[in-house]
């Protein structure tokens, strides 16, 4: 490995190699076959497919050069250790699970880019200053459990795994007995070679998948065995100095702006509430139109009152009615009651504070009117994650550099990078989805655009932990 | 039985004594013990709580001196004879089949009173001069089996009852294996005796409802006992000179205006469709509003149209959206599809196709406008029916001898009556619904209005049958 030594700001000496871009497209590739039956690609948390898709990575980092580890609850890393002594890490990387029949760019484009990009910097520089992991969050979707961000909540401490372990999936096994499957949790050493050896298919890779598992880290060392119920211990780190996460748009912002690269300036917050709207249910025959209060007809005039306040405020609000449920829900009955649910999103929390404030005042005017029962439970908030600016002025200093065409946007989307946002410099890149079409099998980015934020993330990564510009981040 | 002798148009000699109220009120109490456990009445086409109030009618019937039969698909009639030749009859009742949970007046109140009625005629007034029949009809509601109408539209020849022994209910059991259950259909004597002895509680009963089923006409004859599948022979009948229905509102308009009577002046003609809005389902985080085919917004929009143009059209249209879902039906999806059922009524056909064509056009040109595509299926249409105008003159006239405050009006329900408009002079009175309520256990009417209707019905049914008056209807 060659010596670590300082690089002055500035672009890397030597670009990425046109085979970096066959490499991550073939693990792209590679990391698709772990799917559930069905279209596109299922890989839902602490599945088999799941199991073997982290299974792999360790493997492939390994052989990359990378130390690899899993943690407590499934989060993969591979690092390549910096030469400077003070332990922290420049962390990239972004989830491997997916949603039902989703696509194979959702995540894994972040974790696939991520392993390139480390690959080539050993390659092509040898050791960092500071040290650089690749992770592979365990879940963000929360598709199979209640646990949106359960990988990259539980580096940052928002979750506490052993308080989750009775979650359960739609076949209610819980989140423990899931664990335990994939060989997490506690006293379960045998689980974990059976399981390695039966998705490795031959017994000397079930003593990889045991020599993979037992390189944890010191927190990990308090896995109580005796404890079949969940896990103890705790994944979180608090070595991060800078985390920066590549990922398809899952819009068509870029697309429509004929721009490669999106430089995110913020997560948006959002505010998620159920409505539901009381009238009286009655005979649509024999109720004269003057003698009604018709839940879905007031429940009507709500829903463009919404749209046309969010075109009203414009970009980057969004608002959303995405279920609405009629009772009795009778073609000849006129609608008692109708419940839907609000999801609105800004980058900026007074902005989104007012617009949900005045919006829920004008719906209570408009039932009001009409002699309709307003009741607005609120269901979610999440404030916005605003990425950091030094980060993402160098985000738009390598975008210059490369000659790509950037812009910067808000993410409607959430994403790992919004746990570390509130606690290191955080930074995100987005590439183009053709036409905005994700979480379907349908998604997709095109070879091109996948290796511009590749070029892009890689530069950035040489930029953290080669250079003295790193500095301005820990 | 006093001799029959035609009396000159104008009231009646003898007005309707306090026991008749008792009786009724009495009778509809009775009634409404046959009931499926639950709250409210529920009274379903051939169920044992069906099978035993057509029963107790027969026997009412027959102890009050009316010769009684149930037809083939299980009407039962009860008939007083009259004295001249012609074999015409007038035919007053309603039908005492209920919805699930439904209440003791809709339908059961018609059969009730006018039994009652009968029983007061006879007693008062001896032998018509025209046969005056009961009808207790089997099915009106709909609510089993996907038969609206069954009972009256077996006898006006709307249904022929062999080609729905194939219908089936909720839990599978065949139209015609749930007649054979209550013993109508064929080769099913055995059956019949073993259904209303079990109904009954004992076995003298079995005998009379043996002797009830048997006393069937001539067309009835044709059973064939062989046929196991179904039934054979006609329950049409073509001798009906008249049809007089006494019913709830199902509205609050009577409440409303503080009448006692509703004098129907048609039965409102309805167009029922099912409108299909299709957009682009998308993230409801990463697609700016500018982007979206919001499926759910748009709809918003034509059920306001809806709304509006009802309004605007006035008394008696009516225009209500029972029904709507939203696909996929996910907080954070833009909604890509809506469906929603429309039900439209009106009195006058040609208003009813100039509103709904209109309609239709506004809200091809809503969708056009937000690149929506929108599909409508036509599912149900049936013409106004408007009632006898000789006989609502009639009606009109007793109520003012009575004293009694009534309001010409038309009915947005659906009722048996309008089976019978097209093809003899037919009339319906109605009394008030409390709030309007029906199909509830909530369904209420007070005692004042129910002699009230009972009182213009007995008298309705006296000029009918016992005067010279009655000639106008023949």
């Amino acid at each position: 490995m060659a010596a670590a030594r300082a690089q002055p700001a500035g672009p890397m000496k030597r670009p990425l190699p046109q085979e970096a871009a066959g490499e991550l497209l073939g693990l792209l590739a590679e990391l698709a076959a772990f799917s559930a039956p069905g279209p596109g690609v299922t890989r839902l948390l602490y599945t088999p497919e799941w199991c073997g898709a982290q299974h792999f990575l360790q493997e492939r980092m390994a052989e990359l050069g990378l130390e690899v580890r899993m943690d407590q609850v499934g989060n993969v890393y591979g690092r390549l250790t910096g030469s400077e002594p003070d332990g922290k890490v420049i962390l990239t990387g972004s989830h491997i699970d997916t949603v039902v029949n989703g696509g194979r760019y959702d995540g894994a484009y972040g974790v696939a880019a991520a392993v390139t990009a480390l690959h080539y910097l050993r390659m092509a520089f040898g050791q960092p200053l500071r040290t650089l992991e690749v992770v592979s969050f365990c879940e963000e979707e929360g598709s199979r459990f209640p646990l949106t961000f359960w990988g990259s909540g539980n580096v940052t401490g928002l979750y506490n795994g052993s308080e989750a372990a009775g979650y359960a999936d739609a076949e209610e096994i819980t989140l423990a007995e899931a664990m335990a499957a994939c060989g997490l949790g506690a006293g379960v050493s045998a689980v974990r070679d059976a399981q390695f050896a039966g998705l490795a298919g031959d017994a000397g890779d079930a003593a990889l998948g045991r020599r993979l598992i037992d390189e944890v880290p010191a927190a990990a060392a308090s896995v109580e065995p005796e404890s079949g119920r969940g896990f103890t211990g705790s994944a979180v780190r608090s070595d991060i100095a800078a985390y920066v996460e590549l990922h398809i748009e899952q819009g068509i912002t870029l697309e429509r702006s004929f721009r490669s690269i999106g430089v995110v300036q913020a997560i948006a917050g959002q505010r998620r509430y159920l409505v539901k709207v009381s009238g009286t249910a009655n005979h649509a025959g024999t109720t004269p139109m003057s003698l009604r209060q018709d839940a879905l007809a007031g429940s009507a005039e709500l829903l463009l009152a919404l749209e046309r306040s969010a075109v009203a405020e414009g970009d980057p609000l969004v608002a959303t009615a995405g279920r609405l449920e009629v009772y009795p829900g009778t073609p000849n009955v006129i609608p008692g009651e109708v419940q839907f649910t609000l999801d609105i999103r800004h980058s900026q929390a007074e902005t989104l504070e007012r617009f949900c404030a005045a919006l829920l005042a004008e719906f209570a005017e408009l039932s009001g009117r009409r002699g309709l029962t307003l009741a607005v439970q609120p269901v979610l908030a999440t404030l916005p994650a605003p990425m950091d600016q030094g980060l993402c002025t160098a985000l738009e200093d390598i975008c210059r550099q490369q000659g790509k065409p950037y812009r910067s946007m808000v993410s409607g989307a959430g994403h790992d990078a919004q746990l570390f946002a509130p606690r290191c410099p955080s930074a995100m890149i987005f590439v183009p989805s053709r036409a905005g079409i994700s979480h379907s099998p349908e998604e997709y980015t095109s070879p091109e655009d996948l290796t511009a934020g590749l070029e892009v993330l890689t530069a950035m990564l040489y930029r953290l932990a080669y250079t003295d510009n790193g500095d301005t981040v820990t």
